[in-house]
């Protein structure tokens, strides 16, 4: 199905994009807006050999590497399926890109080939945020695309497991943006975005961490793993590259991803001065935000908010500063004894990012590294200021999201997200884990998914992944398959936990699979088929085993679900017995 | 270090026990009863590259594996260290042992060849549990070994990081046994157990099952899986296995084992009668009981809250009765239209009991075995049966714990302990998971760790672990590692909610290293230290790379603890200076 990248050799070192992007029984299905012509979502919908429920339709984040109607060619990017939609829009301009001074004609990676790309930018008297069309009552496209989105196709359902107000609508979602309490991340120069919303009244989401570092990887690997992760469920996925060709690594990505991309613009900007945190600067750093903002970077994470004065707060932590760009920032700081440069241009920041769209994610540069420093001051001091930081990007009609910790005992947790939405006006709070313990290195993807479960459950709208490797190394791609199948466990945990209807039916649909031994709807009905399939066929790898009524765990005599099916035929049989007893003696009560 | 059972041809399969017991750096120690000559309680001493915190002790269940100084012989079974202590007991006769019947002379399993046993039974007017002598005021050998043992050599920090108060007192532990808040299960005539609490005061605990099924595995694989478990920090093991040879198989385990087993005699008085639930009667459960019990098994799971008019309650339910005794007793009170004969005999069982220290762990036979059927009627219907029950087991001076559910959303895992700990006088909970979502077979450990750690919190006091063959298969030797690993992430995780002194010390001394860059003693510090090197290793494998200040994740340039180091240093240099100007400055305050 993948078109492979036989020109391109020096990108691909002679390897090719290898994932399976397809599960069993599922078919690549579109559901039609009725509101706008060019908006259809697409969605996956699995076959089951239930006579009752026929098929199930799940959220999609794969975008068209698992439509086998479309032949992808990773040089030239995915289809625009937005372009139509922003070019009407009257506020925005187009123009050639030009920029092409930031290539670094690298000659280990090839930049992306198809370089015929217009930018889309704000007209300077204008405003063409998500945010302001929703605080001005328009509801666009993206909107639109969201609301069809979260609904997983139950308005099929509606009347039999669903309510219509169960719904969620595009006027939901435009109230939801104007309030601040949910955002689009959609940079109006990523015209091959698939819009998804992050909210506490939406749909748990989830990020994976993509990105090289000067140790290790390649722009293959950044791709593969780009395409890997989304098969699994990413939401979003963050390009955290450093060293060499950020620049061209991170227009590879764009070109090809269906999901909002973030960077930590910090990160390129240290690159541009040589890796030396005290030569950073205001200049160096704006000329970046632009760059990425042309590139099409849907969320920046800006550690705004590392103070100067926060700084010593730190000194007597266990772990420091735990964050990069936090640490970064902190010793450019005390370097000049300067105020942070971001707190100090936070306005003009707003004024870049507003031009093309882009949503902050508020970073915490000062979230917590180990159990011993959570929910400290300098922790939550630097909360309070991203608290202040919000209302002035709202002020400007720029989306934002909070970034939060970290590692966090369990009865820490809740009040991250009471101080979060309190002190952030209820703006989606995006936390890495938080990690429940510190002593399980190798297990880290475990010991945060607890934590991420938690605080899914509590209110925050989006969890970034940790992996097997944290702490430890850079991750693989299988790596990131298990970090993006542990946190699409702890979203949907989190999802049932808020009571979603939809996160419900998928969990009713598998165990009734489960319960009638239907094996091969259990295995298509679970995040990852191929490894329960696996597993199962490990001892019983017969084919009739998958109709058998047991398998090797309790064997054929001790199967409870066996031996329930039969009390369940021989009680109806019993009830319809009793009755009749019970008619004939006159209606006495049974015991 | 362990011996080659080599004469056991039949037993062994030509296979050896194969299993590194020993940690990195880990030596093993014991730390002597001040009050008991003969209490000298096992742990591990990891030594560390610290110059400051030169060693932690840890907590240590693996029994004489570990102990280099020990050649240990499969077939003589292990030291009977709990010997001398129960033969001075005055209440307890000793005989030989007689019940050669219940050898089942197979052809495929050996019978343990160290016969030369006798059997320890109370005398008829006499009281030996363990809850008799705490009510008592007796404190026995047992409750002094679990005392230091849940101290975990922290007498030796008293003053720098510990207060004496924060010490687990043998006095201590009786009050909470005659309060029935906790329970030692240690069997007479297991006398090789290492004694180990369970209880809310205590360290959480967990779990892991072994044991064949009719389709699956032997004698050597269980043994295999006993040390196993043990060494990855399993507390209690239970035993489930059915098919044949299930004497044969116990009595191989039990022989072997320093930790508790537990067992449910349902499955061996089925197999009794042919695997046909309706044939079961109290004459061969009560058989079978006094054979297990003369073997030593440490605590039986009794359904004996499956009470008849609660079987229609489980008709509606999505799932059934997903609990093997559950099922096998529903069965046969429907075919016979009979009260529950567990129920109706409860005095009776607790009679023989009582004769050998047996505890109780009240099995939930109506446990909700999918999200659907969570806190349903039937679940905490049969809740309230088995807190009548505690409290007939506790007239009866016998100890009892109480087990829980299975699949439960977060939002209502809450409601299971708060209803336990009310309707079972505190008697300690022992919950298999929660499964907080069902829709990820192969990943059942995660969707359970999360369940698992915030019952945890909550009050439970042991976690019956989840593999990732959950619902798939019978569990393998490396099924067993991750399901013990990962639940004691849980049980660690609940520690430290629970404020638990010593838990946050591992997390402390685990996160200085880290911070320090010692990467060894990171790793050796950690749960499952060869994960950690080897996850590392997989991109620098280096000697040198183990004292790098860095690792393949950020590069040696955005490693923000050693940027943060870098600002701790000179943040103090600049403290320094600091305070020299403020002294100069006549003391203005400094911003």
């Amino acid at each position: 199905m993948l078109k492979k990248v036989e020109k391109n050799k020096k990108l691909i070192n002679k390897k090719t994009i290898n994932v399976k992007t397809s599960f069993p029984n599922s078919k690549k299905i579109y559901i039609n807006s009725k509101k706008f012509k060019n908006v259809n979502v697409p969605m996956r919908e699995i076959s089951l050999s239930d006579s009752e429920i026929k098929n199930i339709v799940v959220y999609d984040t794969s975008g068209c590497y698992s439509d086998p109607n479309i032949n992808h060619d990773y040089e030239s990017g995915l289809q625009k399926l937005r372009q139509e939609w922003i070019k009407k829009r009257t506020g925005i301009s187009e123009s050639q890109k030009q920029n092409l001074k930031f290539l670094n004609h690298s000659k280990t990676v090839e930049p992306f080939p198809n370089t015929n790309q217009s930018i889309f930018k704000k007209k300077e008297k204008d405003e063409i945020t998500q945010l302001f069309y929703a605080r001005n009552n328009i509801i666009t496209e993206e909107m639109e695309f969201c609301a069809i989105r979260e609904n997983e196709g139950r308005e099929q359902l509606i009347g039999e497991k669903f309510k219509k107000e169960d719904l969620v609508t595009a006027e939901f979602v435009r109230k939801q943006i104007a309030l601040g309490e949910a955002i689009i991340p959609a940079n109006i120069n990523h015209t091959e975005l698939e819009p998804m919303i992050i909210g506490r009244n939406f749909l748990v989401k989830i990020n994976a961490n993509i990105g090289n570092s000067s140790v290790l990887s390649s722009v293959y690997d950044e791709v593969e793993k780009l395409v890997w992760a989304i098969k699994w469920g990413s939401d979003t996925v963050m390009d955290l590259s450093t060293g060499d060709n950020i620049h061209e690594i991170r227009e590879w990505i764009i070109r090809n991803s269906p999901v909002p991309i973030g960077t930590v613009p910090i990160y390129q900007a240290l690159e541009k001065v040589n890796g030396v945190a005290e030569d950073l600067n205001w200049e160096v750093f704006k000329e970046t935000l632009i760059e990425q903002a042309e590139q099409g970077v849907d969320y920046f994470t800006i550690h705004a908010g590392v103070r100067l004065h926060y700084i010593p707060l730190t000194i007597d932590r266990l772990t420091g500063i735990v964050s990069r760009g936090g640490s970064i920032i902190a010793k450019w700081c005390l370097a000049h004894h300067k105020e942070n440069f971001l707190y100090t241009n936070f306005e003009e920041i707003c004024e870049i990012m507003k031009n093309y769209d882009i949503s902050f994610s508020l970073g915490d540069g000062l979230r917590p590294g180990s159990i011993n420093d959570a929910n400290d001051k300098s922790q939550f001091s630097e909360l309070e200021t991203l608290g202040e930081l919000t209302k002035i990007a709202w002020n400007h009609n720029v989306q934002v999201m909070i970034e939060g910790p970290g590692h966090v005992p369990m009865q820490l947790i809740k009040e991250n997200v009471e101080k979060q939405s309190s002190l952030c006006g209820n703006a989606p709070f995006y936390t890495l884990g938080p990690l429940t313990t510190d002593i399980a290195p190798g297990y880290d993807h475990i010991t945060s998914a607890i934590g991420a479960a938690m605080i899914g459950w509590y209110g925050t709208s989006m969890l970034c992944y940790v992996t097997p490797k944290e702490h430890l190394g850079l991750p693989d791609k299988n790596d990131v398959k298990i970090g993006v199948v542990t946190y699409k466990i702890a979203a949907h945990a989190a999802d049932l936990a808020r009571g979603n209807k939809g996160a419900y039916y998928r969990d009713y649909v598998l165990s009734k699979a489960r319960f009638e031994f239907r094996w091969r709807d259990q295995f298509n009905l679970s995040l990852d088929p191929d490894t329960a399939e696996n597993y199962h066929d490990q001892t019983l790898p017969a084919e009739g085993a998958k109709l058998a009524h047991f398998c090797s765990m309790c064997g054929p005599k001790f199967c409870s679900m066996k031996i329930s099916q039969e009390i369940k035929d021989f009680a109806t049989e019993g009830k319809k017995e009793m009755s009749k007893k019970f008619k004939k003696a006159g209606g006495k009560i049974y015991l």
